[in-house]
């Protein structure tokens, strides 16, 4: 179900992004433009969010209730990399 | 010339977003997705810039070497608008 | 004024930063230290935002009004490197 | 060790920010502001990730492999939070 979900919405952001190819086409006011740029880098922080937020709830609970250390480290570093990447200036 | 290179990569970035929803259909790590996520972030920011670019270069200059104030006005104010929002915490 | 008005948010972003070094210092919360930076940056984005606008018009406006097309260039081009460091992934 | 890092870097950008605000009294070129202004939030996103890391190899941990259900989560909510605001376009 939330496998469904997070395809609808990539499904969504794809149909959007060809919309905007067609208003290039037509010429469309730059400014028009940069604003359905914004709205579906929008759409896609709300997939990465869902995503991170599965990842926490299943796999990452997992890794820290196990032994594995280094296995725990790794999926520490990941997430921490993925916050690094988002936050950059 | 400009319009096809954006064209170009709003094509590719939707096929990235396709790619995406295959790589979720298939039950890929989650970690992956939100990097390939992040990659396609960063060649929105490309398209981004490479519009806003051409606006400030034509628009922004016929606009403010014209004489209607109140257009200007518009255009700077729209311009601020799209920086405001690339830049919201 | 517009410039007594950056001074005091300046100001109060400093004490701000202050206020989160005194935080640490006592033991606070991670998240609460998170949340004090996230509304400092914000409180940055909103100083950015003057600054531009200000820069706009005032400078940029002269400068695409003149007939230095080396200089007109420059300050496009710069207005461009900042927004690209904003929207930086 | 880890505390007294995050105090060093705390106090330079406050110290950071004390320098914008004199480049504004001394009317400094707007680009040089923003450049600056940039900078101090790119070494604010640096203090975030080590506080955000710090906390997901402590409490994190101590919550996930404990028995609280509830804190557990509350955790984990609270970390999607941070992740949601540096993600907002």
């Amino acid at each position: 179900m939330d496998r469904d979900d997070t395809l609808c919405r990539l499904k969504s952001i794809e149909g959007h992004v060809r919309g905007v190819a067609r208003m290039v086409e037509n010429d469309a006011y730059c400014i028009d433009l940069l604003r359905q740029i914004q709205a579906i880098q929008a759409a896609l922080n709300k997939v990465s969010t869902k995503v991170l937020d599965d990842h926490i709830h299943s796999c990452l609970i997992t890794v820290v209730r196990g032994e594995n250390q280094g296995e725990r480290e790794r999926v520490l570093k990941e997430i921490m990399e993925v916050y690094e990447m988002a936050t950059k200036v």
